[in-house]
């Protein structure tokens, strides 16, 4: 398609017909949306060569803009990233269905039975960049929540966009829902995405994915609640009271298993009753990974003690503790206390997954409830906060936002819960 | 207190002294927050005639201003109130604690054990305008549930606020509680709504009760999430299998039980098969408590010929079916069907309440589900909409929005899940 005349016109259109398609969505069964999800996978893989075409003009579109080489990684679909695409679909065709569930149902002593049931939100809006593998994904999620979806990815990627859509819709034609269930932006035009964020009669929730930019674009410009989280700021906590060899293993993993996922340790605290213990082993393990240390004076003279003279010992300063690197970069903080662990990570963290290593549960129940933080652990790694490690299926995205879904969000977070009232003809007196 | 300086930084004070607060009163235990709330509740009832005397003077201003009857009457506190509010502290105290239970723990495979834990929101901001009662009520549910609290009231009744405000302050210092959990924005100066509007740093969710025009400028104004409903345009729809007598008497406690409520039913959707039957009867009782009919053309028909000429039966104009009318008057239609009352319903209605009288369990069925409205009912009347009636002990608002909380929103809606792991060292691989 080309760029339409009018985008605000293009998108009102957009809107109106994912509000209409909504409610087809929301009302249909368990049978249906899976019959469509299983078929939306078949095509994909039937169509694996169009989509590696498809993919292809875009990867080589980017290379001549001269995206660098981490966007063209972003970009690329491979047979094996379009079979995970398709398998992906086939997943959430297995999870369960919250539409309709009706929980807690009390009676009353006026005779009303009071419960709450479990609906989709209506119509979800997701912005995303270059990968095209969330075109399918987040489809498939939305359409199992009973919503109606507005799909605009980067516009590098629009060619294998359109591509997947092709299949989207074919699955949902198949199983007789609407193809406007599932809608992608096609066009480049970027006022595209402001007029998405400003529709609020028409789109309920907006899920970002991607780097902080388009999250904070999002956010500045967007009236229209979001499923987001900005910043992974995590932080490691070594209690006094840790078995030192499982702390250092966790923190080890917490920070190296990958470093630019948004639940790698950033800063890692220590207790002092403990820091000459697992300090230097861990700084050995850190920098013989090339990990950069960042500390604070405690830190840096236990540290120093152990490494020497290495150019990647530094000392931190105030910003380093605000700081997400997502690289192999760590701060690293000696603490007096477990109070001061809490109110370094109430001041410096991001709100996402924070994690004590103690051995001492009273401790662990402090920081389990003091933390305020999507996720809060104890003796684990901090790459756990993850929607498959918690057995949600799959996830949307992780919010570090208070109201409804914090941490990872899977279909129940794209649900809300409505009350429903059973009576036999009571009125109020 | 006069009026600060500088408004802005009066505010950012505030907002920065209540983000302090809300740690210590998220850890609170349940039996400190309780004893708060038993010396609020004395306090009260010790300060009866002082509470009589500020309020009296906020009365005679709000009469000298020239403010109606129904405002004064609003103002106005009564020996009876001042009870019931110190009843209604007794009351919170009593409710179950939300703050830190655990559940939906599972084992993964990893070994971890995923779970959520409820939370406070952390700090919340009350927008009201002249009821004074509802500074002990706000003030309340957000302490129960672990949250600071900010109360910005109308500026007429500030002698009144300042005093009930007094006896939070004792209670919350008798159990040891610090005083800013609720602070009470003690200016007249209509600026400090806008600021309190756009303090996303330190507040996490705004509550504004009151009339249309509040709601509609804190929406405006905020991007502060809120919780809220703005309109309450409720529909009784009879079914042609309702049993008729049952369906007479819903729609008429919906309408007539009280007009003025958000939860009052402001149009009545009649199918075609029994509309013969059910709509005289119903014409007639309306008519003879004086409320007036706003009728589509089939409705007309049947109604005029059951009241003649009787100047409250008038034709509905498309205006009237968005309507909420807060009044004795009602609109009037006749659908074809079960389709056409819930497409009417998704055209015209507000997502608050709507209910359905048949005796067919498949058409309860689909309404419950396919009515997006944050509470649907069955063989219930509309009226049932309500905290209290729903057993959450008490209300803070009714939101209509859907993520969140919908519907009454009581300790619960204060709170929100985050994610728990308890780990035995477990790293990811």
């Amino acid at each position: 398609m080309n760029a339409p005349v009018d985008i605000k016109l293009y998108m009102e259109d957009i809107g109106r017909r994912a509000r209409a398609a909504a409610r087809l969505v929301a009302r249909a069964d368990t049978a249906t949306k899976n019959r469509a999800l299983a078929a939306m996978a078949a095509a994909v893989r039937r169509d694996t060569a169009a989509l590696l075409a498809a993919n292809a003009a875009d990867v080589a579109a980017a290379r001549a803009a001269g995206k660098d080489a981490a966007f063209v990684d972003r970009l690329t679909l491979t047979q094996t990233s379009i079979d995970a695409m398709a398998r992906g679909l086939d997943q959430v065709a297995a999870l369960a269905d919250p539409v309709g569930q009706v929980s807690e149902v009390r009676e009353r002593p006026t005779g009303i039975k009071v419960g709450r049931m479990r609906v989709p939100l209506g119509v979800i809006g997701i912005i995303y960049e270059s990968r095209p593998n969330v075109t399918a994904d987040a489809a498939a999620l939305c359409l199992k929540s009973g919503n109606a979806t507005i799909l605009r990815g980067g516009s590098e990627s629009i060619r294998s966009n359109r591509a997947v859509a092709d299949c989207v819709h074919e699955g949902l034609r198949a199983a007789g829902l609407p193809a406007d269930a599932v809608q992608v932006v096609d066009t480049p035009d970027r006022a595209a995405v402001g007029e998405l964020l400003r529709m609020n009669q028409y789109v309920d929730i907006i899920v970002p994915r991607g780097g902080k930019g388009l999250i904070s674009r999002v956010m500045a410009e967007s009236r229209i609640p979001m499923i987001k989280h900005l910043d992974g700021v995590c932080h490691v906590y070594i209690d006094e009271r840790a078995d030192p060899e499982r702390a250092i293993r966790i923190a080890d993993n917490a920070k190296t298993q990958r470093y630019g996922t948004c639940n790698a340790m950033e800063a890692l605290l220590v207790h002092e009753a403990i820091a000459s213990r697992v300090l230097p082993p861990l700084a050995r393990i850190f920098l013989d990974k090339g990990v950069e240390l960042r500390c604070d004076a405690a830190s840096l003279a236990i540290v120093r003690a152990q490494a020497g003279n290495s150019p990647l010992v530094k000392a931190a300063t105030e910003q380093d503790f605000g700081t997400e690197y997502l690289a192999p970069i760590l701060s690293v903080v000696v603490v007096a206390s477990l109070d001061a662990a809490m109110e370094h990570i109430a001041k410096y963290g991001s709100q996402h997954t924070d994690a004590i290593v103690t051995d001492d549960p009273e401790r662990a129940q402090r920081f389990l409830r003091e933390v305020d933080s999507s996720s809060v652990m104890v003796n684990a790694s901090t790459r756990f906060a993850d929607g498959f490690e918690y057995g949600l299926g799959a996830e949307i995205g992780i919010s570090t936002d208070k109201l409804h879904a914090r941490g990872p969000v899977g279909l129940e977070g794209l649900t809300s819960q409505k009350f429903v009232v059973f009576g036999t003809g009571q009125i109020r007196t």
